[in-house]
């Protein structure tokens, strides 16, 4: 049995996904030979720390009644370098102005000897290289599976599934607001604004959907994608970016009648980044409908390779981030 | 520098796109630490053997001149047992009646303290359960990508990329032939016996289809699944199976005015296998169409994930074999 201690920084939507999900493995980690304990969790409120492993249900529910994991805000160490674990689990929110804090949480976990596994797009985005050169300097692994495409795995399937493939170029849908957007606009016959504010009401869209609609939020998932799979450096702002504020039903209802749909695809070839909205057949691949996610892959050996899955949610997102942490478990 | 030796063991389609694969990726290879020799190829012919790395290029254009991989037919040894390599490729063709001679030749691997990447469907078919617990009694590993799926690196996806989820159900279409035939019926509303004839003279379909069009083979290709997945000990004999030979064009148009398509689907669920004829909505996942093979995989944190490919082809097949020669130089 291997024991593996890590924790989670940041309890939101997708750190709690991620206790969850390591209680209800718990029987399958032991089969397979992990003994995953998490020995500390912080929020913006403070911390808690058992280098023993933690109560994940107790805790959970802390944060569920006083809104925050800390038992008392008086302790004065960082948790990420004083104490002594293998695996930071960055769950902070994406912050794209300067990355923080989640920036700052994965170099002092990188610097500390810490392996980083993380959904947390902002830092990635931004600084991709610095990042993985601070992992190589320390000797740890970085893995950021839930940073693109939710649970879709698309890092473990591009470098691990279709090892000794070339990656010539990738095109996709990456953000399922956009795709639940243009989805019912087309079924519907509504316009933008309408459907905007449906997708709010059901929580798909947030109040200021800016990040999604203007294609931010795609671009950063794309420079992510490009940086990883073709070692470019390039940060979200070397992204081509139109958003879908200005598709019409009109020319939704005219693609249909042609066999088309209007997508927002994001595509990295040739060193090009670029998120636009685009036509295409209704019986393609990139064709997926509702708040799904695609990625399509073409690949010198094994042609085009397509992969569609659910881009959000907190469990979904979790599973991302526990394929990581087994396979840092596997490898370290 | 990691030194990597193999044999090919059968020499058609498969077996020249694994060489040529190999040929194509020396500088991939070397780049990531593996030097990967050739040391023995055997076809019917016989067998040729360089313990120091085989001249791919020269054996490819012999096999072509000549028919056979062998220089001289004269040698009294076995190539799997008697000389010294890590990985035995099986790549001689599929037989579902007795496995041979795939299935002796996996066995002959394992007992030697070889591990065994294969394409080859039969053996697997048919006697999953002894093969994996003769490589577990052997201490080596066994890998089997290119049986499912062709490009598709769908063992690796399950196994690997979505560690720590649970599959609940699969479907998918892994028969590219029927998937042509149903496509191009559906398409051009011609009946079955004319497409049949036409996926014949483009080389899609054989001279005696009966293995595609029946389902045989997308029953083997579930079976290995489902006994994959599930830890089932099925054969291709526990398979429900119904073909596409009764699929009339009136069958096919009036499911495309409801927006359904007819695909030969295979479901491996709650320990049922079934391979058959089923309408599925234009828009769903598995609708592809052409010679793509696809997998809907339904897990537990995920939520369903779904990935499309070629389902055939040499260098394709290669892919997958090459991918879990890279996997088997990584983890012995």
């Amino acid at each position: 049995m291997k024991t593996v201690r890590l924790s989670i920084i940041g309890f939101g939507a997708v750190g709690q996904g991620v206790a969850q999900s390591i209680l209800s493995k718990h029987d399958y980690l032991h089969k397979h030979g992990i003994d995953l304990r998490v020995v500390g969790i912080s929020d913006s409120g403070g911390c808690e720390v058992d280098t023993g492993g933690i109560d994940l249900k107790k805790v959970i529910a802390r944060k569920k009644q006083t809104g925050t994991v800390a038992a008392d805000s008086e302790r004065d160490f960082d948790l990420i370098s004083d104490v002594e674990h293998d695996i930071v689990v960055e769950a902070t929110p994406t912050n794209i102005k300067d990355g923080e804090p989640g920036l700052g949480n994965m170099l002092s976990a990188f610097q500390s000897g810490k392996h980083v596994v993380t959904s947390n797009k902002g830092p990635l985005a931004l600084c991709f290289a610095e990042l993985k050169e601070a992992a190589e300097d320390n000797g740890v692994l970085f893995r950021y599976e839930a940073t693109v495409g939710g649970a879709i795995p698309i890092f473990n399937l591009i470098h691990e599934a279709l090892a000794g493939n070339k990656v010539i170029g990738i095109e996709g849908i990456l953000n399922g607001t956009t795709n639940y957007i243009l989805t019912r606009m087309a079924e519907e016959r509504l316009p933008y604004e309408l459907v905007l504010k449906e997708a709010q009401e059901l929580g798909i869209a947030e109040a200021d959907p800016t990040y999604d609609v203007e294609g931010i939020d795609s671009a950063c998932k794309l420079v992510i994608l490009a940086n990883s799979i073709f070692g470019q450096c390039a940060t979200y702002r070397d992204v081509d970016v139109t958003g879908i504020t200005k598709i019409t039903p009109e020319a939704l209802e005219l693609a249909s009648k042609n066999n088309y749909v209007i997508k927002l695809i994001c595509e990295a070839s040739d060193g090009r980044l670029i998120v636009a909205p685009r036509l295409v057949p209704k019986r393609h691949p990139l064709s997926v409908g509702g708040t799904l996610n695609v990625a399509s892959i073409l690949t010198d050996l094994a042609g085009r390779i397509t992969i569609s899955g659910k881009g959000a949610g907190s469990i979904e997102t979790a599973s991302s981030i526990l394929s990581d942490i087994l396979y840092v478990a596997r490898n370290s």
